[in-house]
């Protein structure tokens, strides 16, 4: 690795589309992977995505834009991946160059549907990064606030501190403040869980609760997911850092979440593959909702007290009934 | 006191007209003490508050109104205090009647301006009321929903736990659940902190920060609280529960808190007397702010670190620049 590490990142999304635009305050030159050649062809010719935080302009001399995901990797040393989970397992299929030596950031929040594990341990397991080459880019960030350069804060984690310092670095500037730490997998986990709590909170709304009942359940949820990230991995941490309250906050309180949308569907009576359908997307935490519940349950008599995620997935993966099933949930809360 | 403890509710606002209709799921009399003979006319003659939660329909048989405060204390065992704590004191200079052998719980969440005291220290110190028979109703919750009659939580705190349950009971319905605390102190005082926090939410929507820093600003919120709530008195308390980050939650993201609103305004370049006078209304938060940084500015070395309490005194007492002061307090949030 040169003395001045190579990033590239992964994603044609707004929440990639956002991070380049991070990194474009401080580097020189960006590798930018997607999917989509015409989409490429657009940032080329007109200097913004297309399709997602279109109001961003990019200086076009600083992106090395590419289709080809190998080339992405070969040129680069740090590789930040932001493709949605429910992709990033058909999306490594195309590679052929090794991740070996890279070190690999997630700003991914999910779980891979595929494996049934957090991306950090997808790439530990699957493509031999250790994890010492390891990390994980944190909210609380909506990518629309970003485009529009409004004061956010990001979390750093690795286990390498020097390279959480390095990511830190580039991603830093007027409008972006960045912390690190050395929390991985608590961080990991909060912001695949958050989003089963962004599912619940729009749950609730479609059903008709109202604000008073949404911080409670918030309340609820952030004591939930401490007992869940304990189990997961015993430390010393604040569970009300902004990586894990704050993040849960921005996306439970966001009425542009996914998520949240996704639950309000399912709270106003949709099926799940109608919710799907009309969104024409697929919500992080309908997924999480199923990995966070059935990794708990392995656990046996060890496992977390998690009524909010189980109140989910019962709704979304055994056909219970949304009002009954929050009926009951509201009385194991308080 | 008879076996059936009466009870008596002192103000005429949304929240004393919110709890009148709690306790009317429940008892066969509620003394109803406001300063408004019109508004008393009003509610015998159409059954409904004229100026707060008007959807409200009372039972006229259930209430005995009037605008004699020392009627209704001596009238009543249990005295549920809802007068907004700047007009306490004046409210209080009736009273003839002795408080000493009453039961006084407050729902007021602010800090009595003339004593700088929160309000069960107030009627401690000043109408000898014995810390046994004091207690708090605590939210979150807001009025508005009450009226609704949406899923609502409570928190009732009092030394007395007999007390607490017997408060909890009558306030429970279908759409409202009690959680009882032995945690007086750290309730009212976090019931008073939240208010400050949600003007400085509100600064900061006024002066253009988003919903990224909201999230940042509520985590190094309750962390905060947490602190200063620990300085008043350490017990174990868990600070994510719903009486304190819920409150937090509720208040710090409500479009509707005047609170919130007056920071808006003060964010947006109102004076503190322009605002107040817009409003026609004070917001809690004024006061507090004032009274809860100089309570831990006596600590002196031992004081409590609060940048976000301390940023907002600054603006409001101390006419510091709202923009030059929240910029310097990004530097202190993570």
């Amino acid at each position: 690795m040169s003395d001045k590490p190579k990033f590239a990142v992964f994603g044609g999304g707004s929440w990639a589309t956002a991070i380049v635009k991070m990194l474009s305050e401080n580097l020189d030159e960006i590798g930018w992977y997607m999917r989509s050649e015409q989409a490429i062809e657009h940032i080329k010719e007109h200097g913004h995505n297309p399709n997602y935080l279109s109001s961003v302009e990019f200086r076009l001399e600083q992106l090395k834009l590419t289709n080809c995901i190998n080339q992405a990797v070969e040129d680069a040393d740090y590789l930040i991946f932001v493709i949605p989970s429910a992709f990033l397992h058909q999306e490594l299929q195309k590679l052929t160059a090794s991740l070996e030596d890279k070190v690999v950031f997630s700003a991914i929040k999910g779980i891979v549907p595929e494996t049934s594990l957090i991306v950090g341990d997808h790439f530990n397991t699957h493509y031999k990064v250790p994890f010492n080459n390891i990390g994980v880019i944190s909210g609380p960030c909506h990518a629309e606030e970003v485009a529009l350069e409004r004061l956010s804060y990001l979390t750093i984690a690795s286990a390498d501190d020097e390279k959480a310092q390095i990511v830190a670095s580039v991603l830093s500037s007027d409008y972006i403040k960045c912390t690190t730490s050395d929390d991985v997998l608590g961080t990991e986990y909060a912001a695949v869980l958050k989003n089963i709590y962004a599912v619940a909170a729009g749950i609730a709304h479609g059903l008709g609760y109202g604000d008073n009942f949404q911080s409670v359940l918030m309340s609820n949820a952030i004591r939930e997911m401490k007992k869940y990230v304990k189990k997961v991995h015993k430390m010393k941490r604040d569970i009300n850092d902004s990586a894990y309250l704050g993040d849960l906050l921005v996306t439970g309180y966001s009425i542009f979440s996914r998520n949240r949308l996704f639950g309000t569907m399912i709270g106003k009576g949709y099926t799940v593959k109608s919710a799907q359908i009309e969104m024409s997307m697929i919500a992080e935490g309908y997924y999480a909702s199923k990995s966070a519940y059935l990794l708990n349950q392995q656990r046996g008599k060890k496992k977390a007290k998690t009524p909010i995620i189980d109140a989910v997935y019962g709704i979304l993966y055994e056909n219970k009934d949304p009002k009954k099933t929050f009926k009951k949930l509201t009385d194991k809360l308080d």
